[in-house]
């Protein structure tokens, strides 16, 4: 693991590291904010990112950093797909390759041997962060924005002795039901749509998944939320399955880092309350 | 003047706007942050960018918009030269040309004619702003960064009586005897540095130009701070000629947007509390 990068940042030091990923066959980024002070107690917040992003976007653009500070919690924001696995086709979309890996373990071939993000964020980057730094494995949370918020929902449903808070910013809440997560489930997973449901927030709380109390913020002008998002469909699979949510539908906002940082503070704050 | 984007944020509007300016005879960006329940009372903070930046850097990394939120201040970020003047060396270097307009009225050809920042950001700009957005024009402040930070700190110490506040984050603070300012100030005035001085802070403090308490943030651990910025004079000048400042060395931050977004907040503070 190399360092790329290190800057001081609200009295700790904001990271990008880089290392060879067996999951993927690539090398992998990953950035990580740790607050001053940093110690074996310190609880850790999992970020995962959007289509199109990678780890640069959230460390430069969501404002985590100062409210990380304050609560006393690490950060940390993977890539969001191999990198240069040189697949045809990889980059020929922004939904789907390079930059759209869905946090899946890909089971389609040319995709099965690099596209393997489930595996990469819920096993191997914990295993080299928990050896790499001094941070608390018994004290994880994870969040995530739009293909990131479904990530950290699935992942958050799945493996809840794991991730002891589960949060999400605009999250596609049924990949299963919209064009985003069709394209990318066809393509990864295959046509089949059997094994589908193993990636889908609503699907995995209607077949009794549960973790702690999640928060959801959602704004009312993100052009998403209709084609895409489908947030109704989590509050309903949430409200018969008996899953404590709060889903903010925030007026006004898009889907952007503008909206994200607005209420990055309230989402440390909420893993912060239930890490501590 | 055209809406170049509209996005809430923290309550707030940031917007882009674009127009055909008679200075730069180029058209022109600048970002605006309105906060919530924005008016004719609503205070003003100008922040000048450092090199290569355009309104879009600090827009999307500084998190300013938190605090003025909470603070009720406008905050405005133009873009730091004109772009697609077409003159010849103009993209030639990061120092120099597009992105360095060092916020002074050239006076040497080929400059002469667009790179006229000084004016742009004193006049035409605080004219269409005033005319278009109900904000109070009694009650301005002005702040950047590195080039930037030179612009507040000049454009502050010869307007005192417009801009009520001043600070800067790691100020290029006396580009008579360095390097980017040699470079800037022979392009666009001439090697016969007479005419130098009034865009100097160190020389106009010298001079006996005075404002309010200055704020300075600057990193121990910036790269540029020994060669280009030379904290140390800016100290002298305002200790020997009577100029209230503080200037807060801060320990292990660099000349990054995170050391800037660190120290947002009291910069926001230290504007709100001499606008208000």
């Amino acid at each position: 693991m190399q360092a790329v990068q290190e800057q001081k940042s609200f009295g700790g030091t904001q990271g990008v590291y880089e290392h060879a990923s067996k999951e993927t066959g690539t090398n992998m980024r990953f950035a990580i904010y740790q607050p001053h002070g940093v110690n074996a107690q310190t609880p850790v917040l999992w970020y995962l990112s959007g289509l199109t992003c990678t780890e640069d976007n959230v460390m430069v653009k969501g404002g985590f950093q100062q409210h990380c500070a304050e609560h006393g919690v690490a950060f940390i924001a993977p890539d969001t797909s191999p990198r240069g696995a040189n697949i045809d086709g990889e980059d020929e979309s922004y939904d789907f390759g390079t930059g759209a890996g869905f946090y899946v373990d890909a089971t389609e071939s040319p995709w099965s041997k690099n596209y393997r993000m489930y595996s990469y964020i819920t096993q191997e980057l914990p295993e080299l962060i928990f050896s790499s730094f001094d941070l608390n494995r018994d004290s994880q949370g994870i969040t995530g924005h739009s293909m990131g918020g479904h990530g950290a929902l699935t992942i958050g449903l799945k493996h809840a002795d794991v991730y002891k808070s589960v949060s999400a910013f605009s999250p596609i809440c049924a990949p299963t039901q919209c064009p985003w997560g069709n394209k990318a489930l066809t393509g990864y997973l295959g046509s089949d749509n059997a094994s589908w449901s193993d990636y889908d927030t609503v699907e995995l709380i209607k077949s009794g998944k549960k973790t702690s109390h999640i928060l959801v913020d959602q704004g009312d002008a993100d052009n998403f939320l209709v084609e895409q998002l489908k947030t109704e469909l989590l509050q309903t699979a949430c409200d018969e399955a008996g899953q404590a949510v709060k889903i903010r539908m925030q007026p006004g906002y898009d889907h952007s880092y503008f909206f994200i940082a607005t209420f990055a503070g309230d989402h440390v704050a909420h893993h912060a309350k239930l890490l501590k």
